[in-house]
């Protein structure tokens, strides 16, 4: 392809919506550009891009034996409400209301139109396992959609689906999906790092991402270096801090202090002189519909998954001012865990806590010299807080890491959430109903390519590897009208491209210093110079863009060279 | 491909929604199934000849030189109200507010997306010509989905978009989608007729559209078999009946009849014993904000757009009942074309008109013997109504043939209309800023796919060309537990799918008579058995969906046979 015959605007500096390196460089090497916040136009060398990495996650796809369908993007609102996701989904869904009042919901993911689908065609155990996907486009009404493809209003996903006979048999699909997701993301030249998740709205069981690690990434995760252990903060378990604390035996007994309008952990902390980890935090929460107290250290915050699965519930909200009044007697910010007819619930970071200060469920009044569990009835304790740097590992004696990272791939053991709610059932080998297991798996497509360009960069521009590189080679014709060199590297360039090797062929009029710099920017991953000073000695310039060498080639036989140099 | 690894859920009989025989024949061989009205899902095998027919179009697109981008779906209300189409379009869009209570369409067609991005990106005639190409997600909210893929409210359309220095430059641009779109249907297997059409809400100055004769298509055509002259009943020209009318020299004058509540043409007709065609039909419209009266024959009914054409006109309506009181005097039904204050426009149908009957231009009257230009004042005739079968050529001297054809390809000349409105300019060689002049192209993909199923069938099920059949080889073991038969089979799947040749192995443990009926439904192009029986004389068997013949062969060389009846 020829410069001159494609599209490709690339811009000195990156437009001002840019705030993240990926985004600016897929704005200043004119591979998209902004519609409307979090809608993008892939412009052509962009889209070739997509085109490969889309190829190589079908490749993938198709290798572990899952079968390409094709759902619409439209769903009827009924198949939502009969998973009850309608309302969980509220306003991350598009709504579209059509001519006859009908009201659809534009999907941001698919499970309920495959379990439909399943539940009609699936009927016996002979027809299983079965593993369906589709590389489609997704809509989400992101609050703020942001960072380019990282957060977009409208993205492709390749979302997947498997049905198995049980848990076991399910348990393979899951491994088999996740392999393919390890290869994907290797061949996209990513590098990755698996961490246990969070279920969320999709349900489930269990989880694990793919993470593209990130300062730019949406996603706080926790690793630990000793053995492995990784998961995103939303997830995260942590044990028990192993520090000696004071002992609760002789400390003195709890002193009441007026704390006037002393409501935030912040304030009680300087007004009292104590640190907020030395101070307990009591919140109010509603599970089930059943008021309990949950307690952590002041410089924790609760993360309300571990604390959902931690009492075995389905929903988790905190209580409002007048539920807190009336448990604590007090206003909100002077709670306490003494004294409640509720349970009370403490994070294993107070193990042991002593002379700690804490709400004396009276307005304006606190108490200090707190013994834990001296002075109040605790249920029982578990990890209820998000974990953190520095947390001790669940799994071994190590310290936890904390970094951030782009989620680029997910998998969820969902189990039989969607074949219950769609009577997705089999007949066995005994002739008997059983619902089908499912799994499901998402790629986020569009995300995972700027994921790449954030991964592979310097501060000229992109280094892509060849995998899903728009063009493998960029041929650059200085002057092209001089000693023959444009007919040179068109001869060249149709000798590669012949080979399959593709090649965009800078012709422009344009000096050679800007031909340089799009070059880089473009990072197409072998640069190749013609010139006519070059060619009257026979010969050409090679460099890697992620290397720093530039090499001499003779003329003769350059396209063996590059073709092998490309891995063909 | 063995059956048993995908699913293809092929039925005995079509569900109940399906009409037309391509509709049946898709859901019948498992291709595809309903979500909700006008939406489906594409299973497996649908989905594979779905891609086929995607490559053709993006291989002959780029072929062409044209772009491939992909714009997103959903698209900024802004840029609807900048075309002037949001009210055109009307209830046709799909209409999303997001939370930000920010209107989105879903975007119908990509005139203004792609325009708009022009005026931006494109400001130099060296940047010329361009056309850029997608294929993509389509949204419309039909009033009658139906027909399965033929009219359906999520649909992939390949919509292409040209920009030229000027006009002459702009036809070749037309030119070569044209030549592009014939080389398509072509190699889909598909014999299209390509006739002039209406431009519609798309704008512009000329167009043609490529249909596919079928009795069930949704558009009317007629055709010159003399000529060749073809065209969509919205656009069809026709010249002034060449038969002999009666003089008005002699007649009789005007006489009125009471005609007590016979307002409609059948009414008056009966009650005056008078024929359809000898009615003269006036209707009151209001063109560009002018009343206007139009006259036609009674069976005849105005074509809104030829009278728009003929007006020079952008919006042509009926007018309202007061109107017609106020220009008529009298109630609906009663209009003629004498004593009015406005123009008359008479279709060519009406000349030499003479002993005709019409309203009388008072409640409850008619007047007969009328000789048209003896007794009314015309102020222009035109061709206003819409052709139909046995009208005279407008070409030559032959008779028109009126056909049903369902429009796979549509390829517009917009010239200015929407460059206009995004200001998209460029910079001329002599430094002046011009309009960009446009083209649009339209190939609905799905519908395509199921005008082949649609075209390519007989009473057994699909006969699938090579080109876009999901597998090209159906490989039928019959017991593949006898004698070897399953294992033999899987070595010719195995070697032919070594040569690029994609098979579906029917390995299921079905009776003979089931696996040859699903064959002939799904419609493979070559199926080939293999059976114990046959092995034992080391033969096989082959035959082409298409033709009647079964060929014994040997097993030996049998993959270089098939290969050869598969083109390769």
């Amino acid at each position: 392809m020829r410069w001159s015959d494609t599209l490709i605007p690339t811009l000195r500096d990156a437009p001002q919506e840019a705030e993240i390196p990926s985004h600016k460089l897929m704005l200043r090497a004119g591979l998209m550009r902004r519609l409307a916040g979090g809608l993008y136009t892939f412009l052509p060398l962009g889209l070739r891009a997509l085109r490969k990495l889309e190829a190589i996650v079908r490749e993938e796809m198709d290798r572990a034996g899952a079968l390409e369908v094709l759902m619409p993007a439209a769903q009827p609102r009924e198949l939502w409400d009969r998973s009850g996701r309608y309302a969980v989904m509220g306003e991350l869904m598009y709504h579209v209301t059509d001519r006859q009042k009908r009201e659809m919901v534009l999907g941001p993911t698919h499970e309920e139109v495959i379990t439909d689908l399943a539940s009609r065609e699936i009927s016996s155990y002979r027809q299983l396992p079965k593993t369906f996907y589709q590389i489609q486009t997704k809509f989400r009404d992101e609050i703020r959609p942001r960072f380019g493809l990282m957060r977009a209003r409208e993205f492709i996903m390749k979302d997947a689906y498997s049905f198995d006979t049980a848990w076991d048999a399910a348990d393979r699909s899951y491994q088999a999906m996740y392999d393919a997701y390890a290869r994907i993301f290797a061949r996209c030249g990513l590098r990755t790092r698996v961490v246990e998740a969070d279920t969320g709205a999709m349900g489930g069981k269990w989880s694990h991402e793919f993470m593209v690690p990130s300062e730019f990434g949406e996603d706080g995760i926790v690793e630990c270096e000793a053995c492995g252990y990784a998961a995103n903060l939303e997830r995260a378990e942590r044990a028990a801090p192993a520090f000696d604390r004071p002992g609760g035996g002789g400390a003195p007994p709890p002193e009441e202090v007026a704390t006037p309008g002393r409501s935030t952990i912040e304030d009680v902390s300087q007004f009292l002189g104590c640190a907020p980890e030395r101070l307990i935090k009591t919140i109010i929460y509603v599970v089930d519909g059943k008021t309990v107290a949950v307690c952590c250290a002041g410089d924790r915050e609760v993360n309300e998954s571990k604390l959902r699965r931690a009492l075995e519930a389905s929903v988790v909200e905190m209580a409002d001012e007048a539920a807190i009044r009336r448990v604590t007697g007090a206003r909100v910010g002077f709670a306490g865990p003494w004294g409640l007819s509720i349970p009370v619930y403490a994070d294993l970071g107070l193990d042991g806590a002593a002379d700690y200060a804490a709400g004396a469920n009276r307005d304006d009044a606190h108490l200090r010299h707190v013994v834990l569990d001296r002075d109040a009835r605790i249920a029982a304790r578990h990890d209820l807080c998000v974990a953190r740097g520095g947390d001790p590992c669940p799994r071994c004696s190590g310290a936890l890491r904390e970094r951030r990272g782009i989620e680029v791939g997910h998998v969820f053991k969902l189990g039989t959430k969607y074949s219950d709610s769609f009577g997705a059932t089999f007949l066995d080998e005994a002739g008997a109903a059983r619902p089908l297991v499912m799994g499901c798996y998402g790629i986020g497509v569009t995300r995972t390519l700027q994921a790449v360009v954030e991964q592979c960069r310097d501060d000229k521009g992109i280094i892509w590897p060849l995998s899903v590189a728009p063009y493998r080679v960029a041929l650059l014709v200085l002057n092209p009208g001089d000693g023959g060199a444009g007919e040179a590297a068109g001869r060249l360039a149709a000798d590669l491209e012949a080979r399959g090797i593709d090649v965009l062929l800078d012709d422009r009029d344009e000096r050679a210093g800007v031909k340089f710099n799009d070059a880089d920017l473009l990072g197409l991953p072998l640069r190749v110079v013609v010139s006519a000073r070059g060619l009257a000695a026979g010969k050409i310039e090679i460099k890697p863009r992620a290397g720093k060498e530039v090499a001499q080639a003779p003329l003769e036989g350059a396209a063996d060279r590059i073709a092998a140099m490309c891995g063909e």
